[in-house]
């Protein structure tokens, strides 16, 4: 292409300081070293750990950012010692790495990476090496993606090349959210078939970890949240149930083990919440229960009694659903193409990468499932 | 025999009041009833679970009681019902029973059981049925066993039968601390050949754990505790290095990490202190580490921060090891038999019945790995 080699100038959605909108701006995007990609960003979902990183400020030298994780593109060139990636390749970057050459990656066991930029920074969310500058200052890249660009640069450990026929402005979300909550109940949980579920939070990683329990063969899927609108949503993806905390005045757990006669076999916290953590770990059965931690938080400890793992109960967490992402996300992009699992359904607004900052209001105020924004035209 | 169908007047400890002394007293021991099975106790262990119950009071209602659940005998009449018992059997109290029917006995995943005292009473660790009396008082039947008594009366679904070659003197040991501690690292944490560990506390549910990991194949096994006198004996079952958390200024976790890059495969905590339950988990390695609390507590909340899960870590608990309790402790005492697994090297001390509270000063002061106590003679 006429860009290769080339720094390309184009627009991108910067994030100045914590608690301030995003701003457009005319950044820099430098040509792909070697092992990277250089990746024109057709469609982004606009996803909650975005928020937390922007708004909770993590650490104050995690800024300026372009932030964003969850989007789809096309290769517009590649740097040196790239074999696997093409210019034209339709691809899905990946917040988890997966390099294929770490103990984590020759472990069936896990989807960690040694060499993904989680491994050395995680407190700040960005590597301290970037392709972007903005006003001749360098601008940090967001979980090693960035995806609120026209165009990013990524290695080529964290990217996946995806079906040709996919549709971008849709497959964008099986780089974070859906796979996040459909693996978390397949992978992680390993919720089996005829099991009682519950999931708590029925946003997009909710609904996924919904439709991960329905496609595992649960007989009862117990959807919990305060918001009983999203009931509806949470049908369409196969909960057999719905519980508003708020409707009850003893502890959910103990609602939930009078309706499941002690407790669900698999619960999915999906939200972020310490004391829901608790809670979904207190809602499973003795004996076999499992209670998977999907939201993201760091800011509390979790805690719960310790009679509570003795008598058989097992607490795990997840992460991106335990898929080692450049093998899952191909699979699931296949599946969705395949009409085996849903996606039209999460997206619930579109926009464009100029409305952003009115996505994230959305979202804010919960009154979205996932807001998919149009980058560059394709 | 002649004591068949009458009440048998015979010595136990008694435990009248929280923080006191036990009392050697002549009690009276009714007949079994339907289902139940009168046993002659021949020997017993003490275990720190009797003297948490003890000591730490539990509530009100928990006395008088007698206590000891670690204990081995021979029966001695059987009451209505019982078929799979009879008189001269050598048999092993089990404080978590197997009625072979509920859901949770018919569930591979579990040893809990729907029948067992522990499912109507665990805050007072005794059913409020009793076969004993003393002084024209009931007297309590600890964990539904109470192996501090010449003879006890207990629920067939929580009597196992084992060998007759069996001496009881030393099987005892299998009706708590070693079954629990073995158990931990091949049942409950399945440690795998090759692998890594680390056990904090070597008392005899850690050394026990110790031998559990040596029996999986685990390649290192790292022994963690703050009496450095224990690495000697801790060799003795298996352990191949020693931490002293005391020698180091950092956490113990780090240290860990530092010794094996990154973290232990399998952690079991052997303590019953949140404090330790949390140093455990950490000392796992992300993306596979398990982490099994085995020590009982149930005072304190135990802790850790959300991404230490989901980052990949598993926090199990295990509870008797996760021996289904009829069928493994009898497999337990055939594994003895045929040498796979120690058990002399676990007692330190034997004493009388009489001398129950100079043993009781030993386990507190640490001075003791196992002491037994012989009660009837055979």
């Amino acid at each position: 292409m006429a860009t290769a080699g080339k720094v390309i100038k184009c627009k991108a959605a910067v994030a100045w300081a914590p608690n301030k909108p995003l701003v457009i701006e005319e950044i820099e995007v430098a040509p792909p070293q070697a092992n990277e990609v250089r990746i024109k960003i057709v469609a982004t979902g606009l996803c909650h750990t975005d928020l937390y990183h922007l708004f909770e400020g993590m650490h104050k030298d995690g800024f300026p950012a372009v932030l964003g994780h969850e989007g789809a593109g096309i290769v517009e060139s590649v740097g040196p010692g790239v074999t696997e990636f093409q210019p034209g390749d339709k691809v899905i970057p990946l917040f988890i790495s997966q390099c294929q050459e770490c103990r984590f990656c020759k472990n069936p066991k896990t989807n960690q990476c040694d060499k993904g930029w989680a491994a050395e920074r995680y407190d700040v969310m960005a590597l301290d090496d970037s392709r972007f500058t903005c006003k001749g200052k360098k601008v940090l890249q967001f979980m090693g993606t960035s995806t609120f660009s026209e165009y990013t640069v990524i290695n080529q450990i964290a990217v996946a090349k995806i079906d040709p026929a996919a549709p971008l402005e849709k497959v964008c979300l099986f780089g974070c959210g859906v796979c996040t909550g459909f693996g978390a109940a397949v992978n992680t949980a390993k919720v089996e078939p005829g099991s009682t579920c519950a999931v708590f939070g029925l946003g997009a990683v909710g609904l996924a970890a919904v439709m991960g329990c329905k496609f595992a063969g649960a007989k009862r899927i117990i959807a919990v949240d305060v918001n009983p609108d999203k009931f509806e949503k949470a049908k369409v993806f196969g909960a057999t149930e719905f519980v508003n905390p708020k409707d009850h005045n003893k502890p959910i757990s103990q609602v939930l083990a009078e309706m499941t006669d002690g407790g669900v076999d698999y619960s999915l916290e999906c939200v972020g919440n310490v004391g829901v953590m608790r809670s979904a770990l207190e809602s499973c059965v003795a004996g076999w229960g499992v209670s998977v931690i999907v939201g993201w938080t760091d800011m509390h400890d979790f805690a719960a009694r310790p009679l509570q793992l003795i008598t058989g109960r097992t607490w795990k967490g997840s992460l991106f659903g335990g898929f080692k992402s450049k093998d899952g996300v191909p699979k699931m992009v296949k599946a969705y193409l395949d009409k085996k699992v849903k996606l039209d359904e999460f997206i619930t607004h579109h926009m464009t990468l100029a409305q952003i900052n009115d996505g994230i209001e959305l979202m804010k105020q919960g009154k979205c499932i996932r807001t998919v924004l149009s980058v560059s035209p394709q």
